[in-house]
Formats: C-alpha cells, sequence, structure tokens
C-alpha cells in the first residue's frame, strides 16, 4: 500500500496555511488551521465592523448571518432555518442538555469514546436533575456492526438521550450515526450527535441523518476562524431549545435567537461560510470531495503504516472503513514503561522531533492520534513513527 | 457652562481609532469602537495563534489569560482568580441566574431601567423556576437618594436577588449600587449588578462594591475587541457558580473554569488588559482619569446642552451627578406626533446629518442616547441639536 499523493492543487502547498512550517503539524483535530485566504476574509468583516459598528452589526449584520447560513446550509444538508450559530460543539451540546427537561431515573447514555469536554458538560448540567450519564463501553478494535450492537442492546426504557459522536475524539472512529439513529428512533430515544470533527471531514447531510439535534464545529476541519459552532435542530424539536444566552430575539425562531447572544463578534460564524468557499475553490476541481478522499486515504495509509512501524493492534479496520482524517493508534507498551505520563512521552517525543501531535491516555491505553490533512505530507508520518522508536529505544 | 476642551492626547486623535470620520458616531455605549493599536495588539495574538495553535492556546494561555486578569483586576479592583471571561454582561448576567437556584415564590427585582436584552435573559431562565421577575419603577427625574429609597422599599420577604444595572442602558443613569449593596445586605438579599457600561466609565472598585456578583462588558467604554465580558464573584459564592459550558476546567475554581468553555478564540480576553494600557498611554500623564473625567464633562455639557435646545426636561439632575458617560435625552414630544417610530425619526434624522446615535421608546416615551468618548467633539452634539429640530421642523 503506497502512500497518497498530495493534491496536485493550490490548497496543497503550506504557504496557503498560516502553520508555522517548522513544525510538523499533525493536529489539525485540536483546533484546526486557516488559510491565508480565510483569515483575510475574518479581517475584512472585522474591519467593516470597526469602521461602521452599528451599520455593520444591527443593519447589515441579519441578512449576513442568513447568507452564511444558506451557504453552510447548503454545503452541510440543513435549511438555513433550522440551526444557530454557537461557540463550539461543547457549546452546542450544552445546549440541548439544558434547554431538555430530564426527571429523576431518566438515563442519558454516551459512548467511553466521548469527549472529555463534553463528558464534563454533561455530567454538570445533569447534576442535581435525578437523570444520570452512563458510558457504554465500545470495544477495541472496532467494526461499524459492533458498535451499532453494543449502542442498541444498551438502550433501557429509562433511556431518554443517546449521545454519539460522529468521529470519537480519543479513538478517531466514525461512527455508525444513521443506524444509530435508527434504532433510537424506533425506541423512541433521541439522538444528539457531537459532530466536533464532522464538518468538513465528512461527506455531511445533517436534516438526512435522522436525529433530532447535531451539535458541529466550524473551526475544525472546515476551517472557520476559532469559535465557530453550530447547533441543528429538527423543526419539531425547535421550540425545546435555546441559547444559553437569550436576548433581545426570544422568539424569533431557532436561528434568529442563536444570532444574538449578546454583543458578540460575528465573524467567525460569517467567515465560515467563505472558508467554505475558499477551500473548494483552492482544491481545484475536485473541491472538496477531492480534499475528504485524500485525507482519509492519508488517515488510512498512516494508521496501516504506523501499525506496521510500531507493530501495534489498530484500533478499528485497516482498510479505513471507520476512518475519516485522523488515525488514533496504540503507542508501543514500553511507552509507560519508560515515561511517567503521556505528557512527559510527548515532551521527550519532541525533543527528537518539531512535531505536534496530541497523545493521552484513553482507558488505560496510551494514545496517539496522528491528523491528516492536505498540508500534510506521507513522509511527517514516518518521521513521526521513527522519532517514537527513537524516544522508546 | 462652557463645553469641556478635547484631551490635549494622542487618544482624542479620530486617526487613532477605527470608526469611519464620514459619521457623527455618538454611540459608544452599543459595540465600543477600538483604537488601531488595539486591534494590532489583538492580531498579534491571532497571528500567534495560527502559527503555533497548541503552542498558544494549550500551553502558553493559561499563563497568558492569568496575566491579562491580573492587569485587568488592578485596574477594576478584583483578585485574579475571583472572576471569569465571559463574552458579554448579558452572558454573565444570564450565568449568574442559572447557577442560583430558585425556589418557587422567590422574588428577582429589578428595575424598569434594566437593559432589555438581559430582561429577556433573565425571564427565560426563570420560567419554569416558580421564580418571578418583578420590575420595580423607578421615577424620572431620577435622584440618587430616590432611587436608593425605591429599592430599599421595594424589597419583601419573597425578595431572593436584586439585579441592577450599574448604569442604566436605557437612560444612561449611574445608581448607587455601593447603597442598594448595603441595603440588601441588611437583608440578606443578593445582588447582582449588570455593569455593562460600568468598566471604562467609572472608577471601580469591584471587590468593594459589597455585592456577591458583577457582570461587565470590557468591550464598551475599555475598549476592548468584542466578545469580551467577565464576571467577578465574591469568594464565598463562587462555588455556585459555574459556565453555562462547563468543560476539562470543571472544579478547578471560577477563573480557571471560565478559561476554557470549549474552544474559542481568547484573543478578545487578552487584548482587553493591553487596551487598558494602550488607552492609558495614549491619555497622556492624566491617563484614565483624565478620559473618565473628560467624557463625564462633556455628558454632563451635552445633557444640559441638549434640554435647552429641544425645551425638554432631563432625565436626572443637570449637576451631572448621575451621569457617566451618556446622557439619555427626552425627544421634543412632537416627535411622535410626526413619526410612527423611533426607527423612522432614526432614518429621517441620518437624512439631515450623519450620525450614530441611538433612539428608541422607553416607559412610553422616546429618548435618545448621545454617548461621550475623547474622540467626539462639542460641535457633533450641537449638530445633533439642530438636526433634531429640523427633523421635527
Amino acid at each position: 500500500m503506497n502512500a497518497p499523493l498530495p493534491l496536485a492543487t493550490a490548497i496543497a502547498s503550506p504557504t496557503e496555511w498560516l502553520l508555522d512550517e517548522k513544525t510538523r503539524f499533525l493536529n489539525h483535530g485540536s483546533f484546526g488551521a486557516r488559510l491565508r485566504r480565510v483569515a483575510l476574509a475574518q479581517r475584512a468583516y472585522q474591519d467593516r465592523f470597526e469602521a461602521q459598528p452599528l451599520a455593520f452589526l444591527d443593519r447589515e449584520g441579519p441578512a449576513l448571518l442568513r447568507a452564511a447560513r444558506l451557504k453552510l446550509g447548503s454545503f452541510l444538508g440543513m435549511n438555513q432555518a433550522d440551526f444557530g450559530f454557537t461557540s463550539n460543539a461543547t457549546d452546542s451540546v450544552a445546549t440541548v442538555l439544558r434547554s431538555l427537561r430530564f426527571e429523576p431515573g431518566d438515563e442519558v447514555l454516551t459512548t467511553d469514546h466521548v469527549y472529555n469536554g463534553v463528558r464534563q458538560a454533561v455530567r454538570h448540567i445533569l447534576a442535581g436533575s435525578g437523570a444520570t450519564l452512563r458510558e457504554v463501553p465500545l470495544a477495541v478494535p472496532a467494526t461499524t456492526a459492533g458498535v451499532e450492537a453494543t449502542l442498541a442492546e444498551a438502550l433501557s426504557p429509562r433511556s431518554r438521550l443517546v449521545l454519539v459522536s460522529h468521529v470519537t475524539s480519543p479513538t478517531g472512529l466514525r461512527l455508525p450515526v444513521e443506524r444509530i439513529a435508527a434504532n433510537c428512533a424506533a425506541r423512541g430515544v433521541d439522538v444528539l450527535v457531537d459532530g466536533a470533527h464532522a464538518p468538513g471531514m465528512l461527506d455531511l447531510d445533517i436534516a438526512a441523518l435522522g436525529v433530532p439535534f447535531y451539535a458541529a464545529n466550524l473551526h475544525k476541519w472546515l476551517g472557520a476562524p476559532m469559535g465557530a459552532g453550530l447547533l441543528w435542530v429538527h423543526p419539531e424539536r425547535q421550540p425545546e431549545i435555546h441559547p444559553h444566552v437569550v436576548s433581545h430575539n426570544v422568539g424569533l425562531g431557532l436561528a434568529t435567537e442563536f444570532e444574538w447572544q449578546g454583543s458578540r463578534d460575528i465573524s467567525p460564524w460569517l467567515t465560515a461560510a467563505d472558508a467554505v468557499a475558499i477551500a473548494g475553490e483552492l482544491a481545484g476541481p475536485g473541491g472538496w470531495p477531492a480534499i475528504r478522499s485524500h485525507n482519509r486515504a492519508l488517515a488510512t495509509w498512516v494508521q496501516r503504516m504506523l501499525c506496521q512501524c510500531w507493530e501495534v493492534e489498530a484500533l478499528s479496520p485497516l482498510d479505513g472503513s471507520m476512518l475519516g482524517s485522523m488515525a488514533a493508534l496504540r503507542l508501543p507498551a514500553r511507552a509507560r514503561e519508560r515515561f511517567p505520563s503521556p505528557a512527559a512521552f510527548l515532551e521527550a517525543l519532541r525533543g527528537e522531533l518539531p512535531v505536534e501531535v496530541p497523545c493521552f491516555e484513553w482507558n488505560g491505553e496510551w494514545l496517539i492520534r496522528p491528523c491528516c490533512n492536505v498540508y500534510n505530507r506521507a513522509e511527517q508520518y514516518q518521521e513521526l513513527g521513527q522519532a517514537v522508536l527513537e524516544t522508546l529505544a
């Protein structure tokens, strides 16, 4: 299996991106990265605001936000009126949990692959309600059918809501959200998808997934400026859902209520729509499908190559059927014999190689999760493979 | 009474600000305005983040945020550990209301000078709790003693929390927060101050006010980028208060919990501290006290001049004892005979004069609220006075 070639279009050029080229940046998954043109687009909005604050925010703002929602809705499969902007996916998840009313005994189900920030948010919001958060273990190596079956079996009469990642954060696995949604719908259980990593990584048609609630980030794989999230809500469920900060626009409908959560910089939301167009254009005729398939092919190759290099078992099928643009891998077992913590290991690794890659403990295992985007090159992962071996030598 | 002279230092030069000079900008109160150097400071943070996202946000972020809190705390009278950053004051107010537990029958008191966004937020959060929001009318023309007495008399055994603006939004009045705090403390009633307009406008010593909760904006009179608010909480009350979006930092203390509300752009918070230093420096040896006293003197002059020009009664004493940097005025009564709405009047006014000034209905009266900052000139308010008369002629 050969590494995929870089895209032959401008978007693959590191000079189009703002990242410091001295670092091997294999961590697009944490906070994304911005194209230069995206940053310029944001600054143009900020400049307009600063020159005429009221004209921009009060008088032009609603039309600008609607236009941005139309473009993003078209890209991600949403009606513009059916989603609101938030700061990030954790914000969106917390919004749903705070808006729904739970009864004592209700159960919110999630998996042990849940993002820790979301885990903390949900636990905090449920505390005192009498409802509980139960984490269903999803075994690794994972299979799509196994995930579906495990979650279906975990449902109980007390289950009120299933909170499931579209792409899991610690393990980078693409979960079968449509199938989970169908099983939950058959049992009358709500589903809230944490799509923190999904926009830009997966070919999304959010309204077609069959779930009532979808939370997402636009500042990761879609390439928007930081602080751009969204919450999509099925039209029938919109009357239940309100932002944390309800303000002037209360009662004007979901999208409009979320437009005004007190005074804030709306440029990340507006620029998100531009980021779709800019990246699509810089990707040439292949557009976003070319970006997504490049990244997935690279992640699939990285998973196999590093499993061989480190002699570790993969967390999911080697055909990449559960991967998007990230491949989480077990570190060789001797890592935890040699280092007191993943952070200590990472520090030593960064002494070998100027690299940015997430590394953490998950379910008693030490994982590393290289991310794959168009500015990355296969050699960077080969360097990572060798540097890890040298760090552990 | 003569108009105060502009400050003779760089900060008074419109070229130091990003505002379009073609418009008479008399609306600093809505979203503030930025100095060029403040915008550059923010962009420097954003550039550092984009070059090294993990280094900046994960590794340097906590120390940068702490340093910003130290500087802001020193300027506003807060220990750095006793406040958290938010998006805006409405966000901060909503945070307190969501964190406290109300019982059926509890009463939250505010005044009929409350900011409408805050009114909507509080009503929404209290809905379903059995607690109610009661708005105490504060008569105009207002006096400091009258406000204090009215609020003291309004307290009842059901009163749980008094939500009071430090500077009222529709009417621009500085309320006697220390006295209100003392009266409420004697009755065992909590006070939440909405200081949306206070930082940069008033000489603040927040921890000395004697209240448990203080919400504020940094992007208005302090000059921070949009999206910078704070919530100060008395140390004894901090265990009760958590951000809407609790995440990784849960349980690490108020300031640290608020540092991480999911991934977002922290540059408005960091730049707020720089804005204090930049404006202080550009104001010359007089520093911030010179800015504040200029603005208040100008607002006091504007109130008197426009009351004479329009032959209307002032909303507060003509000595400016209840003013900060804004003067809200009644429009001549014929405004509502000639125009169907304040918005229609404002549109006609803007046909006469390129001006940005808030104008709205409040308690059945049409008010206009010119704001006074160092980049403004006395002539702009004289032009406003004449343009209003011409619009109504």
